[in-house]
């Protein structure tokens, strides 16, 4: 019985979601509002330890394949361990990418397709699909001017902007497909206007 | 086209697979017999990698579901890197462990069931089933008591003599269900006697 609220953030590399997140959880905590905060691949110890495999620039030989079934195992673990106990407390969950970063890098960008991505991960997550995304739309080029450019030390920064074209498409096109779960949100502006932007949606559709 | 041919050897813990690897690749250095030789979950840096966190007995919180998409991860690394372009050059692929010890350890012992763990690995495997699984017909009591005990640094090994029976119930099942596949190999003998058995069912298939 899942009673508490499962809420995640979404964008491209550069997206600005970092600074998003960091005024949100201020937010959070000048208003006393309980909630538990995760990311993604991560959240927990072993979670933790399948994202260093992921993000190492030496594993340039990883198969999508591969990678999509580790980002799924990493979920699998983050959801069992960490989200589902905690939205059964009742509790305001907030994850930093979820199953949509899955089908906007792995099934879009890399080319797996929606029924490849969608069939690891129904598994992983166990009909764990957040209440509400709020996808920070911005694309990849305005995001790196923006920016400055992209983090040498990051295997998946590293792979060049077409690249990162075809994940924003694949966000793009999941938000259109799914509107009553995935809230674009309008981050040109400066970062306080998109803060107040992502505060206006969760209280919109009453997480706040 | 695959062309070569792929040989998978399968077993419980301590059904002394091990030893008989090494004499099997001994028999196939003195015939001057042209082979890869791989292991599961491993054979290549990635999966190797992914091998580690699996067996990491601090990792005791590790959900079946995780550690389930952890194998199929190393072993879609595996198959597109190592054991497909072997076989497109026509040789003789070698690997210990497979398909078949995720069937019999998540499936089965888990109780992840038969659907899960084919689904997530009919993407890793991509078609590139084994043409001949031999399986080391010893009963988990028997290898324990051969063996003199279960090894400490090992998590699968620690968990017990009932899980390792559920894992030897899902090989036999496998293996009566798989009968053209699936090759029973008598180990209760010698292992020079069993090494002579497992010669003779590659030699009656045609592998050797």
């Amino acid at each position: 019985m899942k009673k508490g609220k499962f809420i995640t953030f979404e964008g491209c590399e550069g997206s600005g979601k970092s600074t998003q997140l960091s005024l949100f959880k201020n937010y959070l905590e000048e208003n006393k509002i309980d909630y538990i905060f995760v990311r993604e691949p991560g959240g927990t110890a072993i979670s933790e330890k399948i994202r260093s495999l992921i993000l190492d620039v030496n594993n340039k030989e990883m198969t999508s394949e591969c990678e999509a079934l580790l980002y799924a195992s990493a979920r699998a673990q983050l959801v069992k361990e960490k989200i589902l106990p905690a939205l059964e407390e009742g509790k305001l969950v907030f994850c930093d990418r979820f199953i949509d970063s899955s089908f906007a890098y792995q099934a879009y960008a890399r080319g797996l397709g929606m029924d490849y991505v969608s069939s690891i991960n129904s598994y992983a997550i166990n009909n764990c699909m957040p209440d509400c995304t709020l996808f920070l739309n911005i694309s990849p080029d305005e995001a790196f001017k923006r920016k400055g450019g992209a983090d040498a030390s990051d295997r998946l920064e590293q792979v060049g902007i077409e690249f990162h074209r075809k994940v924003f498409l694949g966000y793009t096109d999941l938000a259109d497909k799914n509107p009553s779960r995935i809230e674009k949100i309008n981050c040109l502006g400066t970062r306080e206007q998109t803060h107040l932007n992502i505060i206006n949606a969760l209280k919109t559709r009453g997480v706040l």
